[in-house]
Parts: C-alpha cells; structure tokens; sequence
C-alpha cells in the first residue's frame, strides 16, 4: 500500500500545507456551521446571541512533550491550558473539555492519576467540566487529544481575518521564555545522560522553566477585554511562535504588517537567560512558540486605553495589503519577517 | 517516573474501570453540563428547547485497526461513521467533526488524501461538517481522533439510565457480523505472511467483510424513532458486543435483564459463515463487537407499534433490580450472561 508508485512526502507541504490542501476538498453543508477549519476554534450557532467555539489539539510523546524532564502533572496541565488558550483566543469562555488518552503498558495506574490529577488542577483553575473522552493502548507512548467546548456572544467573536490597515498589532505578557525553558531542560537532559546521576542545574531559571513546564491560558486578558468593552479587530493566540502568527493574520486579514523589534515584550530574565544560554532573546521572542499569549489587533482610536495598559504591548501596526510581513530593527533597519528563521542580522 | 515503589498495572482496572475511578474525582461545576463522563455523549446545554452532544473516539494503528487489511479510504470512513453512531444513540442528530491524525513519515500525502478521501465520503453521506482537527508526526504509526458535534431535543435525548422494569429490549439489525469479518481478515493475514503471493480467499464473505471495513451508523432508525414519536427510555450503540452493553443498560438504569438466544438477530448468511469459519454465531454476535447496531429499550405499550417493523428486533426485557442479566437458550435453559466470555453450553 505505501509502494505505489507516486508518492509526495507530506513534509514537502508543512502542517499548515496539508492543512490547507485537505479544507480545499471539504465545504461545508449544515447551517450551524459558521466557521469551520481555519482559526483558533470553530464556530457553530447556539442560540439567539451566542456561538459554540470548538478546539483541538493532539499531543504526542517525543514530538510535543518528552517525560525526561516534563511531570506528568504538569503535562495534564499543560495539554488543558493549551485547548483553553485557543477558546480565549477566539474572544470566548471554554466551560468543558474531553480528554483522550492512549498510553503503553509502561504507564501505571499511578501516572495515569497524576496525569489526571494534573487536569483536574487546570480544570478547576479555570472552572471546566471534564465531560468525556476516551482511553485506548498504545504500543509506544503517551499520547494526549483534548478537546475544549466553549460560548461567546456572536457580535464578539474575534477571528484571524479582522484586522483593517493602520490598526494597531498588541501582545498581552512577555514572549520567549517557554522556547528558553525548553532549551535549557533540552542541555540538562543532553548532560544527564552522558554523565547518569549528574544534577541539573537549574538554578535562576524558574521563570522560562515555568513558562514551558506550567503555561497558562490569558484568561485574564480576555476578562479586561470584557470589562473595558474593547473588542479586537483579529485575535489568535501564539502558539507556533510570533512570526508565523502574524503571518496567519495578514494573510486571513488581506493586510501588511510591520513590528518594532523595540517594542516586543521581552522580559528582563528572559533577555539575561538568553544570554546565559547563548541564544538570541529577540529569535526566541519572534520563533520560539508556546507562550501562549494572545496577539490581536485593534483600531486606532482604542490607543489611548491600551497604550498604559499592564501586560498589553504595542508591538506595531497593519499596513496595505501586499506590503510584506516587516520588523524595524533596533538599530532602524526594516527587514523582511518570514514565518520562520529569521535571524538576527 | 516510572520506577515508583507503588506501582498499580491499569489492565487491573479494565478500560471501564479505569474511566469510573477516574471520573469520581472530577465534579461538574458549570450550569451548562447536563450529562457528563458516563454515556455514549456529553450533553451540554444550548438554548431553550436543544441541547448540544459531544462524543470523541480514539483509533490507534495495531489496537484499532491493521492497515494489512484495512485500506485507508475505509478507515477514514469508519472513524466518523463509529463517533456519528455514538450521537445517533443520544436519539440525536451529528452536525459537525473534527478530525484529528498523528501519523510517521511511512504515509505520503497520497495515503493521507486516501484517508481524508474516507472521511469526506462520510461527511458527505451522513451530511456533515468537517469544522476542525489538529496534525501531527508520530514515531510509530497512525492515530486518529474524531469527535462528533451533534443536537437533539431537550426532552429526545435518551441516556442509559431510563430504562424500567417490563421495558422491551430491543436490537436494530443484525448482530456478529463485524467480528466474523475481522476473524476472517486475520486468518487471511496469517495466510498471507506464512506463504507471500497466496491470493485471499474471501468469495462468499462480502456481507461480513462490508460489515467489519465498512460499518453504518444508524441514522435511518434514529428517523424511524422520530417520524413514529417513538422515544426508547434507554439508548446506546453497540460497539463493543451487545453483552457488555446490556451490562452497561442494566447498571445504569438499575434494573435485571433477560434475553432469549432465538431472538438474537443473527442474518442466515452469519449463521453460515460462522460454521465455515469454525465460530459459533451467537457468540459473534454477544461478545463480537463493532456493529454500531442500536440497543434500547422502550415500554411494553409499544410492543405493537415495534414487533413487525423490520430492522428492530425484540431480543428481551428489562427485570427487577437485581436479577442480573440473563440469557434463556433455545433449549430453554437460563444463563448468567457476563459482560465478556459467555461461552455457549
């Protein structure tokens, strides 16, 4: 069956190639569907006012998590918040999940437990229902598919294609610790075993080992949103690192988009962390990933309530369509921004 | 991790086991949450008169399916028509799916087409949507995940805890089919490795083969129940034989049951490929699994409406609390039937 004689390698695509190459085929029939494949979650009618936002995730061993050095506890967590993020992201509240399960013999009722117990942290932390999901045998491996269910008023969603020219381009938090906190756990793990019974040393690194150990969800952000009636143009959350989600709103937007390298979120830990560990803060803030904060755009006029705004940074703003992904450099030079693999010059 | 000294094997517990022991230790805290963990779908509140159904399955390559045998485009079709059936026995109709896939880099984009290919051709004939999923590499095979978005009337959703005592328990069409088509795929699979180039010998199998690669959920009986305001008081697909299944009405709406062994629905061309294939039938189609026939029960008033409408079956009734679940053979003998491994006498 895999011997026929044509065959393309699905890696010659990218995930958001296939992606893309599968919705081609599909269209959508019911009348509930309002937005199907091609945002942070889908949208379905509920009733009168409001929408039913569904998300997805998959998290598989050795590709998305690796238990050398993540606590099952922490996993449970972490595959929650992931799902509840791109329920936030839409401008909406997640109130339940499903949690599917396929693990080895390797695994014991005991970690399974604390695999649970772990999203049942997440679960009352951020007040959802675990309703269902599913448990199987796996012959290598843990692997993890969460789903999250939630409900926003119709008139709030928030999707990637919102964004209009001159709005301006915010991000909630700081940006790369969570990709620092896996480099430095990637180093230990690397000395370990070359050198068994070598302890690792961590100290000084709580903060990126948090972000990529015990991420959350902007629950919060979503809540001063509310609050302050302050609706975004496009939302998504940061999810595969900043570049390539602005990439994802300018093409969904029909927009430009230039960034400040000035003004990206980078917290002081993070830029001497970074450093410690011979990396690039400004890499890892731009294509780092998991962080999990929200990236969205809002008009002009909304500046003055945003611009003093604590845990919102202005990063830039939307330019024509067809004027290219751009960040200014620090030193004042404009270069172009691909999804991935800029570097700094 | 895993080195631990308390250390508890999960196959101690049983899938089943495992999801109660879970379950206990989460609460539901949302007003939205009208059935969680413990059906064949998650009821979720969704205006006035409808409620939202959730329902997700796993499918791991080697546990679920063996691609030796099972072509893709059929395993795709298969993934959604098995999450569907379990909306179906909430009495509800599914609307949208995602579809979630980890696979190595041994599938091309050609296999992975052939697989969507599968799941579109479901999408199209039972008429809904693909909203969503997530994508994945994986180290060792395939994986899938597909949750089923579906609505029902408030007052149609039917559970499987409302069964009474004197209730009919009835079967929607025929029952063994699946397992006899899968034992079959294995001898041949067995045939085939041991002398390679040995051509399969499946003539005469195409009913069984169909009803293993193949299988239907049963949107036609939900219309039947709904244009004849036939509402069960308990309802559930059989998915994993109809034994364990009664075992799951009887707990859950406490009550006994007994069946009669000359009204399992068993097809003439079952009977016979069972013989052939050295299987005793009603053990296929007791312990087989992998119908997603119907299984519910509906009250004795009914009986007239129900008893000469073809694809039900009336296979028993419900008892006292109780009295266990019983099987009456056709030499008229009463057995204890358990959830697995009754063996005919």
């Amino acid at each position: 069956m895999f011997e026929n004689a044509s065959r393309t390698e699905v890696s010659l695509l990218g995930e958001f190639g296939l992606i893309d190459h599968i919705a081609k085929s599909f269209t959508n029939k019911q009348a509930s569907t309002i937005k199907g494949i091609g945002d942070d979650a889908a949208v379905i009618d509920k009733d009168e006012e409001n929408v039913t936002l569904i998300s997805t995730d998959l998290l598989v061993e050795g590709v998305h998590f690796d238990l050398h050095y993540m606590p099952l506890k922490h996993l449970g967590y972490k595959a929650v918040t992931v799902n509840l993020s791109d329920i936030y992201a839409m401008n909406g509240i997640p109130q339940q999940i499903t949690v599917s399960l396929a693990f080895s013999n390797r695994f014991s009722l005991e970690a399974i437990e604390e695999l649970y117990a772990g999203i049942k942290r997440a679960c009352d932390f951020y007040g959802i229902d675990l309703v269902g999901g599913d448990t199987s045998t796996s012959h290598s491996g843990l692997m993890l598919s969460v789903t999250a269910i939630g409900t926003c008023k119709k008139d709030q969603v928030t999707y990637r294609s919102g964004a209009k020219e001159h709005d301006l381009i915010c991000v909630t938090g700081d940006l790369g610790a969570a990709y620092l906190g896996l480099q430095l756990l990637e180093r230990e793990k690397k000395i370990f075993l070359e050198t068994p019974g070598a302890q690792p040393d961590l100290e000084g690194f709580d903060y990126i080992l948090e972000r990529q150990l015990k991420p959350e969800a902007r629950k919060d952000m979503i809540q001063f949103l509310h609050d302050n009636k302050l609706k975004p143009t496009a939302m998504m959350d940061i999810s595969d690192g900043l570049s390539s989600e602005l990439h994802h709103i300018a093409k969904q937007s029909n927009v430009g988009i230039t960034i400040y390298e000035d003004k990206l979120p980078i917290d002081p830990i993070v830029y001497n962390n970074a450093q410690e560990l011979g990396l690039e803060s400004t890499t890892c803030a731009l294509n780092g990933g998991e962080d999990y904060e929200l990236l969205f755009t809002i008009p002009q006029s909304l500046f003055e309530l945003v611009k003093n705004t604590e845990g919102i940074s202005i990063i830039g703003h939307c330019t024509a369509a067809g004027t290219g992904i751009n960040m200014v450099s620090k030193a004042g030079t404009q270069y172009d921004l691909p999804a991935q693999g800029w570097k700094a010059v």
